[in-house]
């Protein structure tokens, strides 16, 4: 049925500066809005020029005069519309793409016309929090067909700008849920040295205590345009940068503020591989670590999510090889940005974190032979052991405006600390990852890059009684202190007397 | 893991204007948010004394200085603060019912508890909106069992006040998608006049052109406290007024201000009998009318509700019977809440809707029944045909304070009035009903209650070219023009050489 013409009213633009985020809100005044014929919470457009943007309304009496409109910071940033500017406001049409989120709750198969509008009218800021959730929650339930996936991932990949890398382009990623895995840190410089490029962009902390673009801030610059990341490969091959500043794959970025707060991600694989189709990478490692406290947590789904994953990259001509990796201890001694990139340092120099040296040159190895090299792991290995791969880490740090002679000691942490002791004797049988990551996130991580925990014991250690476990950093007496309760309430190191074997080799399968 | 101790803020209330209808929203300076450690979007617990609420924070540098907040309307209300009080902000800790949720999502049965701890943080608003969708798709996708559908009710219950029924108490309810559906204005004094009591609470419409409160405030007041309501009923038997004054089941409608905009109803069962149990009521006829355009569009599907509903029903205590009535058009001969108490005091005056006479009689009828009277139906029309049901009807509206005199041209359609003709002779075989309700809420439906539409044909009658169809009335020219333009786009009669007879009984099938 066609819609009447709608009603359109101007208003002009009060003030600019409220912040929800990304949410587009507009406040109006009540009488406007009801003359719109529009209810608080109901959906607008708002029109500037050539700019759009679909708007949730709230209204006011006082706030907002007749004729006056309040643009969240996110709107006015859209409609590039500053205070006295003037505005079209119209009541919002229904939406097409509402009813075939409605055909996915139903439990049919979407086309891509269906999954491409959807995805436009995300972009669009047209469907709201409800129906997004909604959709999310339904593509969880329901599941998704091989072709869907693919169809979500074509659809973040279309409404994208792509980066300049043509040929061959290397890549990782970790579906993550291991706490301190700085592997990234590592395979780079490795795979660079090599002579290949890896052009890798990460992404910042959102619930641990530091993501890989956070660990790399401590030693240089990650915030980047296109051109300039461009620039760094063609210098050093490699680069280690945040992935946000690129605007790459958008809508991606907008279901994953959907799926995090409801701790669900269905989206998984269009949302890798959507980013790493528009890099131009097309030889990929992926990286599922398997523990008590990661987000896959069987061998039977690790190889499931594997076969998916790998089937859709061949559709997007993306090679992947995927490694299920040991994920029941923190990689190497450090959780938190700056501990964990004094760690890098110190394992380039002395070899500190044997496990971390052996994730990494897995990592490394399988990308050098996807790339067509023999004996990928000792090769990655000689690089490593050569000290080429410090080298290009340099090399790279100096390529996005750090020091490239930056020491371990330069790296400053805490300065409150707290260390925690062994309270008997015996081995190290397990560590509780999860309340590793949440003391640190009370002492201060990942705003503050020196909160942080270094530890001296993993899996298989020997500790006498009074013996180093961890010491904890923070800036502030209060939280450490607060983060100290957390600690003393629970066990953190589980030590028995029975030993249990350290894990050596960190890949434990492949699936290609 | 037991949490942190939270951090505290004594802030100042600024402002408690802004309205986001009953989203609970704050907004802090942003340096003020940085200290307590959360971010725009995040939920903080505001206490004011004894009054705690979860809300939702946004922040802003220019509208509140550092040790102000803006309170939003519905979070000022919760609290009875204004501007100048103290309140106390703390981050809020994750929620147990979450994790029930996220146990529903995963195809798992609740027990009481965690649907009543879900029920809980509903009304503490602590659970946001994109984990309440999330929850209403699961229930939607996975269904819930009887013992579920009986623990939401149940909850919803337990949480709500209770009005002072006591004895035999009935009552009616009508699962809607029918437009000018009036027939409670009708039920209710036959089965009062049978002496009977029946406090029947109805809505306001959400959607549709008018609902059963809006159509009885066009005669009488519709708003009173329960103490008010337990009067009139005393004095008259029944009564017909709007129950969102009562706050009784008040969980229900925070649900189904998550269903509404979903376009989902997984609640519905719940929410009719909470809102009936709360009542007092133990006889209860449910209508599920059947058609092309009402909720329900099969027979199948109108059992299987049936039968759910019989269910539980029974587990609280009340009897059921459920009428799946005749839906493929409008109910009488009217639309809009001015024209539709307008035809019901027609019909009373005059017999002129058939139709109506037929479905409250039959509903009326059945409830007479469970009542212990014998030939429910037959009586029931003695009652309207006598007059007392009329009587009984003006005896109501003195009671809720209107004109008990009140006659059919007292009530002002209008005054801005279109009439729509036929452009063929031949027969009405059928109506557009989502079209007229279309036009009909074009034209100010249901905010101005004197925009309606008013039918002069229906299906299986005989028209010749130029014969009025329908006269539609609006308070404004271009509001009627507006309506026009989907008229004239639209069949909304549809016209043949060949009859479609009449249906005269309007209750098909009768489940108990």
């Amino acid at each position: 049925m066609k819609k009447q013409e709608p009603i359109e009213m101007k208003l002009v633009v009060k003030n600019t500066s409220l912040d929800a985020q990304e949410k587009t809100i507009v406040i109006l005044n009540q009488e406007d809005l009801a003359a719109l014929g529009v209810f608080p919470m109901n959906r607008v457009i708002v029109k500037k020029g050539a700019y759009d943007i679909t708007c949730i309304v709230n209204s006011s009496k006082e706030f907002v005069k007749r004729g006056e409109i309040i643009l969240y910071r996110e709107v006015a940033k859209e409609l590039r519309a500053s205070p006295g500017d003037r505005v079209l406001v119209t009541p919002r049409p229904e939406l097409e793409s509402k009813k075939f989120i409605h055909e996915k709750i139903n439990g049919k198969e979407l086309n891509y016309e269906k999954i491409k509008s959807i995805t436009d009218d995300l972009l669009e800021r047209n469907l709201n929090d409800l129906e997004l959730a909604a959709l999310i929650t339904a593509l969880k339930i329901r599941g998704m067909s091989k072709k869907e996936v693919y169809y979500f991932t074509k659809a973040m990949v279309e409404t994208s700008k792509r980066m300049n890398f043509y040929g061959k382009v290397m890549d990782k990623h970790s579906i993550g849920g291991v706490p301190g895995d700085k592997t990234t840190l590592l395979v780079v410089p490795i795979v660079a040295a090599a002579g290949l490029r890896i052009p890798k962009t990460s992404s910042r902390s959102i619930t641990s205590p530091a993501g890989t673009a956070d660990r790399m801030e401590v030693l240089a610059n990650v915030e980047f345009s296109a051109e300039e990341i461009e620039n760094i490969v063609k210098k050093t091959k490699g680069c280690i940068v945040w992935g946000g500043a690129l605007e790459l794959a958008p809508a991606d970025d907008l279901f994953i503020e959907i799926e995090h707060p409801l701790s669900m991600d269905p989206l998984l694989i269009p949302s890798v591989l959507a980013k790493k189709k528009v890099m131009g990478s097309n030889f990929v490692v992926i990286d599922i670590p398997l523990g008590h406290y990661t987000k896959v947590t069987s061998m039977n789904n690790a190889k499931e999510l594997a076969r998916k994953f790998i089937d859709v990259g061949k559709k997007l001509g993306i090679t992947l090889k995927i490694l299920v990796s040991y994920g029941e201890q923190p990689i190497g001694h450090s959780i938190g940005a700056n501990a964990e990139a004094k760690d890098v340092l110190e394992t380039f120099a002395t070899h500190k974190s044997p496990d971390l040296i052996d994730k990494a040159t897995s990592l490394a190895g399988e990308l050098l032979e996807m790339a067509g090299k023999k004996n990928g792991k000792k090769l990655a290995l000689e690089i490593f052991n050569s000290g080429k791969a410090e080298k290009k880490f340099r090399e790279i740090i100096a390529a996005q405006g750090g020091n490239p002679d930056i020491q371990p000691k330069d790296i400053m942490l805490g300065p409150k600390r707290e260390t925690i002791r062994a309270k008997k004797k015996g081995f190290v049988v397990a560590v509780n990852n999860a309340a590793l990551v949440e003391a640190c996130k009370i002492a201060g991580a990942p705003e503050n890059k020196a909160a942080c925990i270094e530890l001296y014991k993993k899996i298989g250690d020997t500790v006498k009684k009074g013996d180093p476990l961890f010491t904890i950093y923070s800036a502030k007496t209060h939280k450490i202190n607060e983060a100290m309760k957390l600690i003393d309430q629970t066990r953190i190191f589980e030590i028995s007397k029975k030993r249990r074997a350290p894990v050596k080799n960190m890949v434990l399968t492949v699936f290609s």
